[in-house]
């Protein structure tokens, strides 16, 4: 009787001393953490984060350098499913759009009417299976696909809105943000490096729907 | 003449500062880097390395949790064909056959036939497309499943020595540090944390076929 009891009460303990999470980062170049030579990019360093806060985060990076919101549609819920068994405690963080909006040419990669279906389609499909947190398209070095980026990310929060799934609207932010912008400007155009991938993850890591999955 | 000789030159300066490569780690958790709360493992490690000798490592991190050899087989390629286009520098590291050793119901979770074949069908198709390194099974906290990873990594040895791929034989290594042994036995019988990780990523790093893919 005493000893059964001791176990269940260490069970407890160990429940609350971890808490095992396993979350899906989606997307594209910027989910992956390209320019960052610490390997982490904002996905790694927000799961380093909620690990010292005593959870034990598995982490799954599925971001895809040039992927666009048509190409991911045909991959994502294959890669999530398989990496999050329904008996595991998955999450699925999406952050995707920017590659939507490079001309190419003479077009955008994909038209906007078309972003927005793939998006209400990737995201109604993941939220059947798992709780599911956007991330808008971020800021990069070029104003006039920026105008575009910060389009499109009006219409995901609308998508959200509509889906009631939890929508962070980096854009205007990072726009703001002397590291994000000037780290771009000195790497590729396109990406930060060190420096600006922490600014991302300190906005994602203390932003509310992040905060409640690990109440 | 004169403005087309300098393109030329900083392109050439620039590829030497910083060569893009990009690394698709293939295997089950332990690639994932499980139980590393620095979510780098040893994959990531060794890319963070790279990095600061100067390449610019895409760090594709493809390890997923309880996959046996036989899972690896059906979406190796997809996965990687994806994320390594035919125009970028792609290769391919692998590290699997832990899981395929585990019992359950009775036997192991694949026979060890199986897993020879289904190893040998990974690497001949992997090495078609991309350069390819084996990094073999490692051992974990319980003696018996020990015996049948070390027989394992032996037959994986010669499939690799067949096909003249490069073949990390680190059981015997990682058996007789005491750091590796010490952190699985005090986490969860099979992952190590940080420091074993750490150990692990010296090793590869510092061996020859991972030395001569940076020449």
């Amino acid at each position: 009787m005493m000893f059964n009891f001791i176990k269940l009460e260490s069970k407890i303990m160990n429940s609350q001393i971890a808490k095992e999470i396993r979350i899906c980062f989606v997307g594209e170049s910027f989910v992956n953490g390209i320019g960052d030579p610490e390997c982490l990019g904002w996905a790694g360093r927000i799961c380093v984060d909620a690990n010292t806060k005593g959870y034990d985060i598995t982490y799954y990076n599925l971001g895809v350098r040039r992927e666009t919101s048509t190409e991911l549609k045909q991959r994502c819920l294959r890669e999530v499913s398989y990496r999050l068994p329904q008996e595991s405690d998955g999450r699925v963080v999406f952050c995707f759009g920017v590659n939507d909006t490079t001309i190419e040419n003479g077009k955008t990669r994909v038209a906007i009417k078309d972003s927005i279906t793939n998006t209400r389609d990737i995201l109604k499909e993941t939220q059947k299976l798992y709780p599911v947190l956007m991330i808008g398209p971020l800021p990069i070095g070029d104003p006039e696909q920026n105008q575009r980026i910060a389009n499109l990310s009006q219409e995901f929060l609308k998508i959200c809105s509509e889906l009631d799934i939890p929508y962070l609207d980096v854009f205007p932010v990072l726009l703001k943000s002397e590291i994000w912008i000037d780290e771009i400007k000195n790497y590729d155009g396109a990406h930060p490096r060190t420096a600006g991938y922490a600014e991302l993850a300190k906005i994602v890591q203390n932003c509310e729907p992040w905060l409640n999955w690990f109440e």
